[in-house]
């Protein structure tokens, strides 16, 4: 499982075989049903939904709201320090949604004691906003929980972006 | 299938057992795989990632980038002339990729001659900013033709908002 978790969290792009380039949600899609017996969802069916849930709100709710066209166009347009409030708020709602979400459900990680597709998909949103804009944390303890669990997870943090040998130097 | 797609394209919310609500897109994972009788995805494993890619586009890259919040807040803090270029920029770079995508794929529908998975996520994205924001489609030959294509598909029509008992009169 982890070896797909990886080409999954670190990957850029994967082109299948006609070379077409996927995005992060289809590509773990894809890769689920080319490769069935490495899982990252759980069988049960309820918590299979939760993980979609938490799958979702990462890539509806937050990602796209606090990627760099958005924050370029609010820096540009209302000012730098708007830029800050934005991300604070857009996440801070996506980061809300998911503590109520997850808190029946997380064990060491997001929905259990294994690694799933919530963790592929909360665990760079979480880390990236933390180191990126020092995005305080504090209102959130679940989710602080498993930023510190990820510390522990080797793959994640051979998966970081500066250990890519693309990641660029200056 | 045409009553499941009902489900899902109609409805605001739709709770489970435990009377959790549940997003547009967990929504139809969740309802694929509980009624699998009645699939929303073809069984051709490329062209089921064909319709991840397109509803992925739909719900991470064009809808949440112009709904209203994000909408208000550009309205509010740039200016209402500044709002109208954001969701042309926006749902024209996703409806772009759209065109690019379904170019080989698409038939009488988005992926073929049956209504799937990406047409529940393509229908009210196209039907919502053309009559929202007289978004102009002629850019779009492939998704013009399949919004004409939906105005003939009862079920879409049905699905409506002002034909919904809760539409908001004034």
């Amino acid at each position: 499982m982890m070896m797909m978790m990886w080409d999954l969290f670190v990957a850029q792009s994967i082109r299948d075989e006609d070379g077409e380039g996927k995005g992060k949600k289809e590509k773990q899609e894809y890769l689920e049903e080319k490769y069935p017996n490495h899982p990252l969802l759980p069988h049960d069916l309820a918590k299979k939904a939760i993980n979609y849930q938490a799958a979702n709100i990462v890539s509806s709710s937050i990602q796209p709201l606090v990627m760099l066209p958005v924050l370029n166009y609010i820096g540009e347009n209302v000012g730098p320090e708007a830029k800050i409030q934005w991300v604070q708020k857009q996440a801070g709602k996506g980061f809300a949604a998911l503590e109520k979400l997850l808190k029946d459900y997380a064990g060491k990680y997001a929905t259990g004691d294994e690694m799933s597709l919530a963790d592929v998909f909360l665990a760079p949103q979480i880390i990236g906003l933390s180191q990126r804009f020092n995005f305080d944390m504090s209102e959130f303890p679940l989710l602080s929980r498993l930023n510190e669990a990820y510390k522990h997870v080797a793959a994640i943090q051979d998966a970081m972006p500066e250990k890519q040998p693309d990641f660029p130097i200056n």
